[in-house]
């Protein structure tokens, strides 16, 4: 098989900010083209937003339904092989089983789900079709992440004490979702965003991250949620306790009104031998601690990486790679594994690596245990 | 008066580090000078350090009474005008107590005391004799800090709705207390720490921290308290949840074994229109983010800083102060409030700050509190 | 019309460096396809690499005289708009000159060309046809350079006094040409490079990012080109003072053997007021610093930046954006600028910004004037 | 002899600022006590000084003439050990002749002298007496700053290839000596001065430091001074190609004109194996940089340092110290010598390390070849 990948999109019409995210993320390695659409539930809109992407105007559709529909209808030397979902929460759903239904792969916006009902029966249909599921956790994608947990996993820091996980962000400070600003009005409506605000938005994030890097998992928690702003009906902040499964403890903290924060996700992790540090903002420095050495700077492309890390780096040493880089990595495995499967042929584990339906599932869970937590007088709560 | 302050010392002989640390702070400005000392409860060894510190034979004591004694039979022109006492913690109320009693003012490195009985005996004698009475919670000595809490005092960040305070170090990784480490060995010993280990030694300085930039209060904390290093009496790492007295929440982690960690205290707040960063170990930088500004990098000596910051910097700006000029800015507060009282001159207001007995107070109640919470299954503890 | 630009490619085959990165850049923003290549200067280099891109065998071309006839042979709504010349050095003015020549438009790698002679008359023939020729000067694509640019261009900084501009890199430290390394072979080889090594290869990109960054013209200079690694012929590190036109100095270093180094460009500018700080490896910060007042960071989506910062910017503050993103920029202003022109419409002056033809022939001045004035007694060399 | 050191000071005065710099740094460590001072050529001016310091009446003097004679007619067993010269320039020469003339050890702020006759006659008379003479050239005086020196004299970064020492300030950016700025005010006046303007008070430091840590000397330089302040007399920026005595290249530049920058020292220099990078406004920090392994972040206090950095360390790891801290370890082995000498005997050479006269001769001769060599057309001055 010599052609790209075909993707066909769920979402992502003009106004919206992660549509664009995943179409350059798709288009950035060569192996993935955008064929078709429903670009949103506004059928103009939908339209205008194919021609704003060069999209035949046959492969642009009105809502998710005809484009599964029309695009099963297609011989199979044309039609999409996988459906990309990047609509608000409370969309992810419908287009997701109705995808898995009919045959086609699915790369999807976290968190999975609107709730835990939503997010297990995705997964149940995951695992009965046996086609493949990407959840978008994008932080996951970058290369000293990789580094990092290959070093833990590796036993290089020793066993795990402490996992300290915080996000904070500005952008919620004052009550924005009131003006026009769209990202911010789905973000902070129950209707749509589900039964947490900042805690599925971001916190679901830093979850991800910790466990992903680390190998554990959170075993009790103990949080406090807070919304700072007035009026808004989710929170915008909270402040959680961890204990993982190997005793180790931390601490989770997200927010959308630390203000002057931009997206400043980061994790630090110590063991008995030393610890690491990742910022997302400076994304690829991970810097690594000793117990009794000096500290060392790894970068991508300088000295022994971990075939993980390299295998996630495009550029030479000093030539930065971002935030769409790292997406991109997700799309790349993903354009890799579904090759490989249309090909019949093995994949390298190396690129088997992408968040799944299980990520997903565990990130509603932390949704539902901190709300419950937060509302809680007892200290801890079983994840 | 034109002459230096006289101080004695209790502790600090040959072999302790805080000893030295206090000297060299107390040396720094030329305004105190070291006239006396019971450097150890080793007759020999307070002799020798005294010797050291090419003290006259007679000045130097073997034991905290005979010194307190000695100096009060000297003419007043002669004997000293304060007692700094740098022993282990189970040590100050001793010393500290007999100075207040006999007429000296004090000087105490934290925490105030053993247990909170004690810290309350004391807080009780200093009202009662009027003395000067300074806690060397030192880090609240720097410029920066100054700046931070002056800004904040001042509106300039708007209501206060987010504290992160944290306190890694790495020095406990391993039980170093089996071998000869004399510091480590004091303080992991319930009988000369007290009830707490990790958090009694700089849980506290974090907990100080934090309120004295933000003027405000702990209220309510849910404390995760352990310790990871086998056969250790105490904590060496603890995670507490804060709620403050405005309704602002916050998180405190201090830990001694965050392995590859040097001494990392550092302080975020976030207020409704900005937020600040300091960081111990590059003390000269004070980043403040705004919400829809440029963040900027407040340094000494660059632009127009606040006579609280300016007060306590000695060098034009890139002119680095450290650890010792922000412990050197306590003495020479001290010194200053001293030497007012002594002619009987008021005393500007900028140098009558110094952590007090109160702080003192405060901080025994911290241990007492992160230790009661850390032991319940009660989610919130009121402080 | 409603199409993506089309894009032939010259070289960029397997096992090419700089030619993955321009397939990147150009997909990036979904404005252009890569539709024919002459991959290789071996044919069959030049079909494989054209399979592994997806391309349909008639696209592929053994050389770029083939692909050149041969494009222009297709129906115009087939055929491409413009050739990207990502061959070394020696290789760009052959297929440059062609292309003009018939009327396609060119993206041509850094140098413009092996010689002075070559790079003259490609500008010649860029006027004569009228045709569109950018240079992939890629680090001014960075939103933190454009918004340098514009605050010196609207006097922010006062009179530019001094211009620091440094380029380091360690990779060839030692003798790797010696062994495969095929971006080593041909950059120390002065029939592919020219007459300089990094001065050609880094130090155009120093020149260029300080001309274009301040606005000023570097009007002499004193250079001392070394080579540090035996048996090669060409410079691997040279220093050089500048004067520019309007009064200013200026420093300007680049080296390939600064071993330890990644790809450290970075640029500092000081004018009357205040001075700007950038560092290719942390782009998206922007230090300001100013004569009275604390220095800023400004952050690309971070409060109020100029036009031309935010329209080179893609994603909000805190998603790192990088290398291929910069890079990007100049091909989605090349495909902006072409649609504009195929269109017959006007084009935003904020997208016409991309180096031209005459960025590169004062590059290639640059390259004859270090190696002239490093060869020469006398102190100053008019540029 | 079990007494602290006893030192004089000639100038330093109300209103200066470097005297307050070596007080401080002389009182730091407990070795050193002001016992008398000429504080002043103002006798008046002088007598206030002393009183500040809580001098005896008899001890402060009019001017160093009075202090040297009288401190000669003292007993030994009171009379001052040494002299600290802490005026502007052209006041150096005068009280270290008399001072070594009549058997006291000298400790002198930097230029050595107003000229280079005066510091030849300076360095004679050391050599003639042998009398100790320090030189303050503070930077030094850095734990991590020693440390990179014995790395690279250990040969750890391979044969010296590259330095670039860079020492850029911001002060001077206006006319201030204009204004009543006492310390611009004789810096920027020839007569009190020298030759020079920022190459004599900064310049001289960057080149200190480059020729103290790498162990090379400048054999040839090629420089570029400016004035850019309108009507100022000496240069206030110069640029200055280097050539070193194994073959290494390099690049210094300093200037007090560069809007925004406080005292931005630092050096860089680069080897066949790696490279060091050390910033004096973070001195806690050497990054080492390493040809095929990542970069290392060495702190003092953390990992094996060399014995060198370690002597000069007074806390524990993350405990900042700073410019008063390396200005003092100035004095501090200056201190241990001297009690050596006196107590006749041996030092450890490890305290032996402080700059002497003849660094200060090799300042002035720097002072004297950049200044020729921007006045000339010929492109390489030799050292």
């Amino acid at each position: 098989m010599n052609r790209k990948i075909r993707m066909g999109m769920v979402g992502g019409g003009r106004g919206a900010f992660i549509g664009g995210v995943h179409r350059m993320a798709a288009a950035l390695d060569g192996e993935i083209e955008l064929v078709c659409g429903a670009f949103s539930s506004d059928p103009e809109r939908s339209k205008a937003s194919g021609e704003d992407l060069y999209l035949p105007a046959n492969r642009v559709y009105p809502n998710y339904e005809a484009m599964i529909v029309g695009e099963k209808g297609l011989p199979e030397n044309e039609r999409m092989d996988f459906v990309a979902i990047v609509t608000p929460n409370h969309m992810h759903y419908g287009p997701a089983r109705m995808a898995l239904e009919n045959g086609f792969h699915v790369v999807c916006d976290k968190p999975l789900a609107f709730n835990m009902q939503e997010a297990l029966e995705l997964a149940g249909l995951v695992k009965e079709t046996g086609l493949l599921f990407a959840l978008t956790h994008n932080y996951t994608g970058y290369p000293m992440v990789k580094q990092a947990k290959t070093m833990i996993a590796n036993g290089e820091l020793g066993k795990i004490r402490k996992v300290v996980v915080e996000y904070p962000q500005g952008w919620l400070s004052t009550r924005i979702e009131e003006s026009e600003q769209k990202q911010a009005s789905w973000r902070t409506d129950p209707k749509k965003s589900g039964i947490a605000g900042a805690m599925g938005d971001i916190g679901t994030h830093a979850e991800n991250l910790a466990e992903y890097v680390t190998g554990l998992q959170i075993k009790t928690l103990c949080a406090d949620l807070s919304t700072f702003v007035e009026g808004r009906a989710l929170d915008d902040d909270g402040n959680v306790l961890l204990r993982f499964d190997n005793g180790a403890k931390g601490v989770l903290h997200a927010s959308q009104i630390c203000a002057g924060e931009e997206n400043n996700l980061n994790l630090r992790v110590w063991g008995e031998k030393g610890g690491i540090e990742w910022r997302q903002m400076e994304p690829n420095t991970l810097i690594v601690k000793w117990l009794d050495k000096p500290a060392q700077i790894l970068r991508p492309g300088v000295g022994a990486l971990s075939p993980q890390a390299t295998a996630h780096t495009r550029l030479p040493g000093g030539h930065p790679e971002g935030y769409l880089e790292a997406f991109a990595n997700i799309y790349r495995n993903v354009a890799v594994c579904l090759r490989a499967r249309l090909n019949g042929e093995a994949v390298d584990p190396l690129f088997q690596d992408f968040p799944s339906v299980k990520d997903g599932v565990r990130g509603m869970k932390f949704i539902e245990k901190v709300v419950e937590s937060s509302g809680s007088e007892q200290k801890w709560i079983a994840f």
